[in-house]
């Protein structure tokens, strides 16, 4: 349900999910209200009056003016907001700002991510053996397949490949009294046969799961999919506990060449998927051992780990992955808590740095089934950007550096808790108005805050188009600091670490080579296939980033193209959903070879192409203006 | 090389291999000389005259009066030699029977096994990579792939499932400087495709290795074949280690059932197989892990146990195998001493009493391929047997008892040195005649012997057609003994064990039960497809038994059919020769499933038919003698 909110005396309407918060709504409709704490209720800088709809507007009540603190309303039910004259230095309205302009979710999208059906690649049949006499004593085995393919006695060879399933055969069917249920995989490929993976006694067709896994470098997400009826039963997360070894992929490789490093990543990564595992089970009330299939994906130095697989070449030029498709391989083999005859999927990599969490995110939107251009774009430590459509796919990785995910930031963290991931500069007072995740007091800015922070900075004129801090301009939160020039964004008292929050120009200049990396990709790519931006039809943002980003934002400080907003679409964990539909439909888990096929990988490390268009990416949001015709509007000049 | 030998005054002349004994060439001629001792040279009775070519007849001299123990001569070179007027009672030549006939090899015989092209199911492929580079930073995998299937990157999915091979990968590509040799394992059908197994450094193409094993009840043979040459390079055998648990399937069977039992039988098999490796591999000086493909027979209850699935349902009615086909296992899970990648394939069994022995030995003598109509025999505990053609086959297995493994005969042991083998009876002073394994004094009988005394006793008439004494027989060699009527073949100071050997009435009826079994399951097949002895073609003796069995004399005791002599074939060791076989030529190999579709099993325990028949057969050689017309002609009536 959504509910409406009008502010006033803006005149800004904005609709939001319910039970949304009103200083966040007002963030989000673009409307300014001074905010220091973050949303913790403690500054007391975020007054409003509820004008109509009251009762719809949860929280403290009003003081004995009639305000309330912004912050702590929750909205229940549509409101009339006004906004007091305070805010308002010289009693004029404030030139508004075009509210936040969210990227469209794909997932609601059948153009995009398509219809899925309920056929899974594992499924379960309910059998009624006819049990063996002296005119039929064909063998347990043989009699289990005839049942499986009525009239087809011995087609094919059996498929099924772990002994366990022969050895608990014959005492399965007869203390079943020859009616089991047979788990049965199919082909990975239309022509390859079924294949059973475990009998059980009785009919258990009621109980089919399956998990999709995302394995990513920080974290592990899992899904727990009920088979038969295609739903998310549970969904868990965790830290990958190779976080120890190494925050980035980097440092992983490096801890896997030493000895024991690689089996101890292993077991890590092994131990977390368990624990993710377990999770899901404990919320359904399943065992582990009712998971028949498990599709994961990941890139390819957390695939590679996974398998043991030395990353070492991953790492020295040429850059070499070890395998693209990987192997079936059997969960339990691996050590994850799994029926022994459970097989773990992962998703091809393409190449050391374009992995099967790229190949599972682009499969998930089916870019190789739509003659749509599209510009497919991970933002992380690591940028990975696919380009293509049906007919040819070129991808290519380039080293962001970790600014995105709070690295090399001074006070960058990643989103958790007390994390500014919003933030508006009064354009006349330059006071911030500042928002955190879970509206506590802040003590550090994600990627989606620094987003905003740079982009308001800039078109207030507070920093100039090259990450420099206005030296002209005097304001008691733009200061000389220790690291260079700054800009307060929280006061110690106002802040859960009880020091200054800052940015400096250190941290723009981070921030301007991560985003001036993942812009000259995007071009380096394009032109690669002789394209342009105007070429266009979609663009799509995977990660939980580009739910959160503020694509005028992103666009003015040049992370986004300039491009018409329409066109941008979100897909959230784009591998996880790629595993997700992978589990619920066997077509389209089979086309997933089509997609590796297409695409080609583009090393940009020593592309001299990509070293010309990252130097003129070096400035906000870049040196040719033309690209950025609706940011050259705006930008104080 | 062959040498003649020409016996006076009989003028019978016999053609035999460089060195045989000339006393065992005598009773193969049938030319009967006194031998009590089994030709251990101590009796003195086996008295010969070299007439011409002395030269050629190694051993020790002649003595004074130029006589010669026939039983210490080695045939060198043509001879001719002359009998002392000793033999003969009355000075008249004995009326001689006709010599041994022997059944064909059908090893020698193309139409029966067929050419075996060198066409190995695994090969070795010599391959120089291209190095990645910056252009080409395709993974190693793929990069080996495209090596091996030129031009075509990604065809089809990787074909090896063995994380080993992806681990070592990287490492060993780059210290072999990219030029590598890959194992590759073809289909077990045409349309799957081929599997890589193992990459090894630089070329070691020279080194391809698979093993034939026959694992069989009593006995686990290898053979070592170099697969660039088809050659067998070494051979060897070993007593199957479970005997220890018992001397048949079925005790096996019942020892698998107690605790722990079917993990010890499984572990015992596995340790017999390692040691025929380690003496194969010993010979050729290669280590265990150069082998590349094992391709396995071994009957039912062998093959389970060996994969240790439980044998239970083996002999309890309605007999149901676990399987037919079996798993294609990697060798080194069960604990075999291989390359971790190496396949072990078993051939598929039919039934719980026909395995995958027999499936082999049908297999490498193409019944599945000729229009002849043929009937395949295996006799021992078991006695397997197979009728049919190209359009159809049916099999059963009859429990003959062990009587052809000496098993209830009161002097029965296996054809180990100083079994009686041969042994013929004077018509006239019903003096014996004995050929021992080995020549030594004799210390028993094994089942080419019993089949020689039975039915020399019969055409003697020292016995009747009931296997009873003819007690009207006055003769020291003949009396009424502990355990009722007998003939003592050697007496106490001539054998081995210090006491007299003999052969009694109950060692006749166990004899005429076993062999009763076997006739009556030849029968019965050929009635189920309404078939006679007449419409046979071909008879194939598998086993080693069949090389060594006198065609006359296992007709005239009704073991064999009463057919053409020259339809008679023997095959050895049938079952180790399909797998040899199958590992030379993949064409071979991959029409193996042919012989098992076509193959129908028969149970014959609770059939009435057969116990008719079964009935009528016991008898010498069967109470209906119009069966065994070359029989009746001979026998004294």
């Amino acid at each position: 349900m959504t509910k409406e909110v009008h502010f006033l005396p803006d005149d800004v309407k904005i609709t939001v999910e319910d039970n949304e918060n009103l200083l966040a709504a007002a963030a989000t409709a673009g409307v300014y209200i001074h905010a220091y704490c973050g949303g913790d209720g403690v500054c007391g800088k975020c007054k409003c009056k509820i004008e109509e709809g009251a009762a719809g507007a949860s929280g403290p009540p009003a003081d004995k003016d009639g305000y309330r603190l912004a912050c702590q309303v929750t909205i229940k039910d549509d409101l009339v907001v006004s906004i007091p004259e305070t805010v308002k230095k010289d009693g004029q309205a404030l030139k508004r700002k075009p509210k936040t302009t969210r990227a469209i979710s794909a997932r609601s999208m059948s153009e995009l991510v398509g219809t899925w059906k309920l056929d899974p690649p594992v499924e379960k049949r309910f059998l009624k053996l006819t049990p063996p006499s002296a005119d039929d004593n064909t063998p347990d085995l043989q009699r289990l397949l005839r049942a499986i393919r009525k009239g087809c006695y011995d087609c094919a060879e059996p498929t099924y490949d772990h002994p366990q399933l022969l050895q608990e055969l014959p005492a399965t069917l007869r203390e079943a009294n020859w009616e089991v249920t047979v788990i049965v995989l199919r082909g990975k490929r239309a022509e390859e046969p079924d294949r059973i993976i475990a009998v059980e006694a009785g009919d258990t067709t009621d109980r089919l799961y399956g998990l999709a896994m995302d394995i990513g470098t920080t974290t592990v997400c899992g899904l727990l999919l009920d088979l038969n009826s295609g739903k998310v039963m549970a969904e868990a997360s965790g830290y990958n506990d190779q976080i120890r070894f190494g925050e980035d992929v980097i440092s992983r490789m490096i801890y896997s060449q030493k000895p024991g490093g690689l089996e101890e990543l292993q077991k890590q990564v092994i131990r977390t998927i368990n624990k993710v595992i377990e999770t899901v089970c404990r919320q359904v009330i399943i065992s582990p051992s009712d998971i028949s299939y498990i599709m994961a994906a990941g890139n390819t130095v957390m695939s590679q780990l996974l398998l043991a697989v030395n990353p070492k070449y991953l790492r020295e030029a040429p850059y070499v992955p070890t395998c693209s498709q990987m192997p079936l391989t059997r969960a339990a083999a691996l050590g994850v808590y799994a029926h022994p005859s459970v097989r773990l999927f992962l998703y091809p990599s393409i190449a050391s740095y374009v992995g099967g969490d790229i190949v599972a995110g682009v499969h998930a939107c089916q870019m190789h089934k739509s003659p749509e251009l599209t510009l497919f774009i991970d933002i992380g430590t690591n940028g990975e950007i696919v380009v293509g459509n049906q007919e040819w796919m070129a991808c290519t990785a380039c080293s962001a550096g970790p600014a995105f995910e709070g690295g090399g930031i001074k006070h960058g963290m990643r989103a958790n808790t007390g994390a500014i991931e919003n933030f508006h500069i009064h354009p006349e007072t330059l006071d911030p108005m500042i928002i955190t995740i879970d509206r506590t007091k802040p003590c550090g800015i994600c990627g989606s805050g620094l987003i905003s922070i740079v982009s308001e900075l800039l078109e207030a004129g507070v920093i100039d188009q090259q990450g420099k801090f206005n030296r002209k301009l005097e304001h008691p939160r733009i200061r000389d600091g220790i690291d260079g020039y700054e800009y307060v964004l929280a006061w110690a008292g106002d802040s859960l670490t009880g020091e200054d929050i800052v940015i400096n120009e250190v941290d723009l200049d981070n921030l301007i080579r991560a985003k001036g990396a993942m812009y000259a990709g995007y071009q380096t790519l394009l032109e690669s296939v002789g394209m342009t931006f105007s070429d266009l039809d979609r663009v799509i943002l995977a990660g939980n980033f580009g739910a959160y980003i503020d694509l005028e934002r992103a666009i003015c400080i040049g992370l986004l193209p300039d491009i018409a907003r329409e066109k941008f679409y979100y897909l959230g964990n784009a591998s996880l959903t790629g595993c997700q539909i992978s589990l619920i439909d066997t077509n389209r888990f089979r086309d997933r070879n089509d997609v590796s096929k297409l695409m080609t990988n583009m090393e940009l490390s020593e592309n001299p192409q990509f070293m010309n268009h990252y130097m003129a990416a070096l400035f906000l949001p870049h040196t040719d203006m033309g690209l950025f015709p609706t940011v050259q509007e705006k930008l104080p000049l």
